[in-house]
């Protein structure tokens, strides 16, 4: 299967308009499509085996020598590279000054029961997460500390939006990437081997150095402004706070999961 | 001096046409203040003994216990409390569903002579942050872990914008804040004790967990694409990286500044 190599530089091409809506939620669920921007993520996409169907390129992203490997890799996976212009790359990305490349994914549709838990020793787990910045740093840290995946739980900011996409760098496609209810990942979780930690504000908390982790662990972090339901935190194995030195009573959700990410690989590669 | 309260319904009053311009930077600049919204960041202020000149509250707000005591502190101190309307609230944040408190506060300004390095073990220095975002959380951290504030170099998003606070959750009113250049930073930390640590993806680095930390401790994070420049890492005093264990090079700037000041934390509470 081998793609073709195109040229649109009107911006009422149908492919352009199509595509521009992948900026809209209910859009990338039609269609199952989501878009990312710049050769740094293609690239990071491009090693992790994944390709684009569509490839839009100015001619400033085409001379780059990473984009030559980019398109040729789409067009032997059989996408399409699309020779286009800066301004149908901001109509795409919706950016006033955008990317020199803007490329178009299937959606992965991962399930629980996709994952094996046990190939990675650390998973984090996010409930009702709003902030797509943070959506993606987690991915990101995830990437960073070798965790498995994301797993989201309620309703959450969509993991495929532009910003997400853009802040978890490239990790949207290494790591893993589950959306569910509490009640369908509880089962799952409990079927297995497993770890539950809940980052909480609450009582019944031990300090996060003070607990030993055993994988895999699942680092639970709760909403940003009200943290997670009592009974989640309850049902979890353990329940751990970071220290508090100052006025404010909780970290940004993203930190907290940074923070308890880097103290199970630390006790990982440390003891 | 005893404030005043007064009532304003009109989105074309002239009060309000001149605050709703606090959400551009250079009105900022030239009336020297900002805008924080909602009753808990406001809260922490008061708190922290820092008041604002005007106090916009719609019915709702006003009706909780903690908006009294800051409706009587912001009169007792001089300072104006309007009553409002939601509209003229979402004016004045730029949102759709505004915080029933909007609060104007004069913006300190903080040289680095008015610091005090041993205040504090823990100090956060950001090189040209380009995130409001990240600039919050990283205020948001420093005062979880007990640090001293956060110095910014060079061309950084502006704290006092409306995002930053936001992410703040009222750090900023606890925090120092100073805006400075590379140069003058360096002659200063020179002048007295400090370790200065730059988080730095180059070569010559040690394990972040591999140093023994000296306090006032100086976190130095670069740019969120660029990183920093490389003779600001070799001005340092030593350079550390963080374990990345996946297909990414890099972590969050927030994040990375967290993971760091934890690291600090816990090595002055653990020895």
């Amino acid at each position: 299967m081998t793609g073709r190599r195109s040229q649109i530089e009107s911006l009422s091409n149908p492919l352009v308009k199509r595509m521009r809506l992948l900026r809209e939620k209910r859009h990338r669920r039609a269609e199952g499509l989501f878009l990312a921007e710049g050769l740094r993520i293609a690239t990071e996409a491009r090693e992790a085996g994944i390709l684009p169907h569509w490839l839009f390129l100015a001619e400033e992203g085409a001379a780059h020598p990473l984009a030559n490997a980019l398109i040729n890799a789409t067009l032997a996976a059989g996408g399409e590279v699309i020779d286009t212009t800066p301004a149908i790359l901001s109509k795409l990305s919706g950016k006033d000054n955008p990317q020199a490349i803007v490329a178009i994914y299937p959606e992965p549709k991962t399930a629980l029961a996709d994952l094996d838990r046990n190939a990675a020793p650390i998973w984090l787990v996010a409930e009702r997460l709003r902030d797509p910045g943070n959506l993606g740093t987690m991915l990101r840290t995830g990437d960073a500390v070798g965790a498995g995946g994301l797993i989201l739980l309620g309703d959450v900011t969509d993991p495929y939006g532009v910003e997400a996409v853009r802040a978890s760098m490239g990790a949207i496609f290494t790591q893993r990437l589950v959306q569910t209810e509490w009640d369908e990942f509880l089962s799952w979780l409990r079927a297995g081997p497993a770890q539950l930690v809940a980052t909480w504000l609450g009582d019944d908390t031990l300090d996060y150095q003070a607990v030993r982790y055993t994988a895999p662990t699942f680092v639970l972090v709760g909403n940003e402004s009200q943290g997670m339901p009592a009974d989640y935190a309850a049902a979890a194995d353990v329940r751990v706070k970071m220290p508090m030195m100052g006025k404010a009573d909780s970290l940004n959700a993203a930190v907290a999961a940074a923070v308890m990410a880097y103290e199970l690989l630390n006790q990982r590669r440390n003891r």
